[in-house]
């Protein structure tokens, strides 16, 4: 094994030239045996093997910096910096990140999870060597895919500016997560087939040169120009345009070409795109065949690339996706969104069906949100489905754009709460606060899988402003189904109504609620269960009500404290002045690494068993202040 | 008066030819009269005045829609659609808006704000049109200076897939607010000045004409391909690249080639850009001049082109400019980061004395952040100066990438707060809110001009993780100089301590809660009077002991209620069970549109009396509770 031989960063630099194919291959089938036991990035590792091998081979760490765009590429990078054995609990809780983390390893030079970071942060490292005088190579790799997102190309229009070295690996496979879509998209498909002209601009040269008065003058001018007319002999013309020099295209599984094309990259005072063709899920046939599928992907079987477990219950994105398919029948006027997420939102049945009216905008949130305004404004009603994470890129532009003109645009908002193994980076967490502040915002949450139906065609039916329905990951709660009285705008539904303790339970946080009532029940008390459907506006008259009846209202959200369902509930019974206790669960003040969801509940007293001893423990409180008032009269 | 004659929208339709040019004479000499009196964005408008002619003549309003992006060159779109007399009560309270609303005319297709929104929100418009079967044009006009944002992008590379017409103007002065910059800038420079290479060109194409064997043949395939070798003859290659039809560059303030060159896109079956060529200011000598000034201006001396006030006392962004020129010489790491704002933020100073530790990265605050985690990554410390509604757009990447790695950036957040005569896009009323529910994250804001002086040195200084300083639009508080502790982190400030009312003010607010505890005074009743200095973390310590030492303690923040600094206090005091009334005054949950910032105020309830009469009557209402509670017994 020439792996073995791999134990920390460089020692790549100490494997035979010839041994190096035998280390890819090596590297894939390690890749492949992990995760297809512990899940994780496929597709998009399987790509950049080879890329990988040569960029180790080129540059020295922890002294140069290397950023991956996204950073669900980042595999072979972990293996050459000696973290292998970290592969067994990869994404697990208190395992291996999924990407890279500076806190894992000194290798790992920047943080991602999100699109479209690494140029901007690569331009960040860049500067201050500069300005600090250190002299250190910075490499940033992005995806075609992330090259959609605006970011990316503030960070290209920005690093024009560059007069020392800063090489950016355009990692081009054609593909977001799924096809990519786009301008530039067909932009770098022409430069890739660009043989079809070689010949012409052959042609052409040899004619200059051929005429008589001055053609050798003429194409020395050419060469050195800087002007557009380069474009004849130059294929990233768009990128040189910018003021980037532009490398390539270079075969992205070829060591060897890879690393005299770096060599040359290492050599340009400037920025420099250097840009490489890879084949996402290389190597691997099931993955090449269905790189979408293996982009994330649950442990598999390696023979066939079949799932080991079946998929038993619908998902909440399973829901979305069979009620947008429905309704796109029902309402001519339902356009559908996604930033490059066809799969992962549920929406490529809509897409399949109703051709015309679904927009895949690329990797590119806050275009999609301004956008979803535009098609609001000329008459349609656009949902826009989106993690709830990344939507965090749209939240000027639903400020601006959309809820100042009170735009009927429907915000699908899925992965809302903790999302497991992703991390850091991609829980969403912070939603129902960032949409909540927003005035003419509604934010309703659904407490299983039925009234998340009914809640998607209440939002897809109301016309009067945006509404932002904010779902989780994962399997859709099927319990309670006998519990579903129509949605009424602002209005909380009362589950079971008791009196002393109320438990008013926002979204998905409604099954960890009724096992806290049985709970509840077991040790005497009887609790009141609410689900408050509507984060906003708050159903202030149920609240003043439970205040009435009850003397704790425990309010139950998977999002921070901070502007979330809790203190609207707060700040309610203070203005109000209700005479009653409020206990709010939330998720702390800070970042929650991956982990099963299970355990994270855990680590974060979020689940049944920390609530339960929460509420008794506050009630408990209760009790005891009440004995000792009666104690002084 | 040709000008008479346009009394809504379309009647331009009826002027004759030859008068055209006396109608632009007239809307200039109409603008700089009236702006000149009101202030308002002046060189923005006065550069746009021809096209917006020639669009008002080869088009029909409504049904066409027109979007101006960041709007505030939309003056004489107002004056051609029968606004000229909402000039006198521009941007005043209740007076007609400085940017498109959809709510003050139908000509108005969309609102308008921040920048590079108007290819997103026309797209939308585009698609709409198509679906719903119906027939219109849709014009969006977007700055240069608004292509540099990331947005924009986004758009032009959805927009590709486009099989109908959409036209988007190019409205190119190579400028910003201030000089434009980056890659693209240079770019269109190329274009501009595309004569240079004009003649090659031409000695090229006829030098292959003459090719004995082929020329014609080489030629006619070049004319015909899609290919980048068209470059060669199309100076917008760039934009062709991305599926889109370029068309210029047409000369900006010459209405019959305006009018041709619409007539020309309007036949485009796809997106096609119209490069115009225009100058800031055009028309007006001052404005000409300097641009920049009269970007947004206050009232002038059309004579001299000088304000008509002088300025006596130092604003907030004075104060700033004055101490990072200051800290500039003291701390070498130190750099400042301006979204094209040089001017506006006070960087300039900090960028004439420190050249190369100063980066303005056009319009592009997403890039922004993120570059400036990579700057503290990369060991240096980043000052992004910005105002607090364009942060909104970077709320993603301080989630992401600054406070996840906790970078030390520090966050200059201007225009926190009510803005004024910028009205709804502008006002600073989430900053508060969204910045601390971000974990890591530490929120202060200083209560006058010295301590704001003081917590950019603190900020500067601190190195634990990123921070963010928020402070308002104006005249910087020159109160209480004689307070002057030092800045202790999370701590507040205590300037007057009593019992019963506790006045807990946040940043500029302070001036109006010491004016109320003056009238408090007045009224018998001695308050506290406390500046918070930290919104977060918030100085759990100090509200637990006012709670003690009174019954009454009241914030006051200039932010929306959700999430802001109230709901801090009132969550601690939840949590802590604290005995003691909260009332939080805080912005109400709406959107506030323009007018003097003391107008706003008295509307929102922010203003010095209605916090007396708030809290007097809660007081009341307290006291009347005890003396029931007394009669009880």
């Amino acid at each position: 094994m020439v792996l073995e031989r791999i134990q920390k960063e460089n020692d790549i630099q100490n494997i035979a030239k010839d041994e190096l194919p035998v280390l890819a291959q090596e590297i894939r089938e390690f890749l492949v045996e992990k995760i297809s036991r512990t899940g994780g990035h496929l597709a998009s590792n399987l790509g950049v093997v080879e890329l990988t091998i040569a960029m180790h081979l080129c540059f020295h760490l922890p002294e140069d910096k290397m950023i991956w765009d996204v950073g669900h590429q980042s595999y072979t990078h972990k293996i050459l910096t000696g973290r292998q054995e970290g592969f067994d609990e990869l994404r697990k809780y208190g395992g291996m990140s999924g990407f890279p983390k500076r806190n894992e390893s000194k290798c790992d030079a920047f943080n991602t999870g999100h699109s479209s970071t690494s140029i901007s942060a690569g331009l960040g490292y860049v500067e201050a060597r500069d300005i600090r005088g250190e002299d250190y190579y910075v490499i940033s790799v992005i995806g075609d895919g992330a090259l959609t997102g605006g970011m990316a190309f503030e960070a290209l229009n920005n690093a024009s500016n560059l007069k020392t070295n800063f090489i950016i690996v355009l990692n081009d496979n054609q593909m977001s997560i799924s096809q990519n879509v786009g301008g530039m998209s067909w932009y770098l498909d022409e430069i890739r087939t660009a043989d079809a002209y070689t010949n012409l601009k052959k042609s052409l040269e040899k004619a200059i040169r051929k005429i008589p008065s001055g053609g050798d003058q003429i194409m020395n001018h050419l060469r050195k120009t800087k002007s557009s007319i380069k474009q004849l002999f130059v294929p990233g013309m768009f990128f040189e345009d910018m003021g980037i020099t532009y490398l390539g295209p270079v075969d992205g599984h070829n060591i060897k070409e890879l690393v005299r094309a770096f060599h040359e990259a290492k050599k340009v005072q400037g920025p420099v795109l250097l840009h490489v063709l890879t084949k996402k899920g290389k190597g691997y046939l099931p993955a090449e065949e269905e790189p979408s599928r293996f982009h994330g992907t649950e442990p598999f079987d390696i023979r066939t690339g079949k799932p080991l477990k079946k998929k038993e219950k619908d998902t909440y994105t399973d829901v979305f996706a069979k009620v947008m398919y429905e309704m796109g029948a029902k309402e001519p006027s339902l356009v559908a969104l996604t930033a490059a997420m066809e799969d992962g939102t549920g929406l490529a049945p809509f897409h399949r069906k109703y051709k015309e009216r679904f927009f895949d905008v690329g990797i590119a949130e806050g275009h999609a949100v301004t956008f979803a305004a535009g098609l609001a404004a000329g008459g349609l009603k656009p949902v826009f489905a989106v993690y709830s994470s990344f939507l965090q890129r749209g939240f000027d532009q639903i400020i601006h754009d959309v809820a100042l003109q009170n735009l009927p645009v429907v915000f699908a908002v899925d992965r809302g709460g903790l999302v497991g193994s992703d991390g850091e980076t991609h829980q969403g967490i912070f939603d129902l606060s960032y949409l909540s502040m927003i005035p003419n915002m509604t934010v309703m949450s659904p407490k299983n899988k039925w009234e998340f139906a009914d809640m998607i065609r209440f939002a897809i039916g109301f016309t009067k402003g945006p509404v932002a329905i904010r779902y989780p990951r994962g399997t859709a709660y099927d319990g309670y189904r006998e519990f579903r009285p129509a949605i009424e705008y602002g209005k909380s539904e009362a589950v079971f109504e008791e009196e002393d303790i109320a438990l008013i339970s926002v979204g998905h946080m409604f099954e960890t609620a009724a096992k806290v009532r049985e709970k509840l029940k077991e040790a005497g008390l009887n609790a009141s269960l609410i689900n408050a459907r509507f984060v906003k506006p708050l159903d202030e008259e149920r609240i003043a009500k439970l205040a009435e009846d009850h003397r704790l209202l425990v309010t139950i959200e998977e999002n921070v404290e901070s502007g979330g369902f809790g203190e609207r509930v707060l700040e309610f019974a203070n203005r109000m002045a209700l005479d009653v206790r409020i206990l709010n669960i939330t998720l702390p003040d800070d970042y929650i690494e991956h982990g099963s969801v299970d355990m994270l509940r855990k680590e974060v007293m979020l689940d049944e068993e920390s609530i339960l001893k929460k509420v008794l423990t506050v009630y408990a409180g209760m009790q005891h202040e009440i004995a000792m008032k009666k104690g002084d009269q």
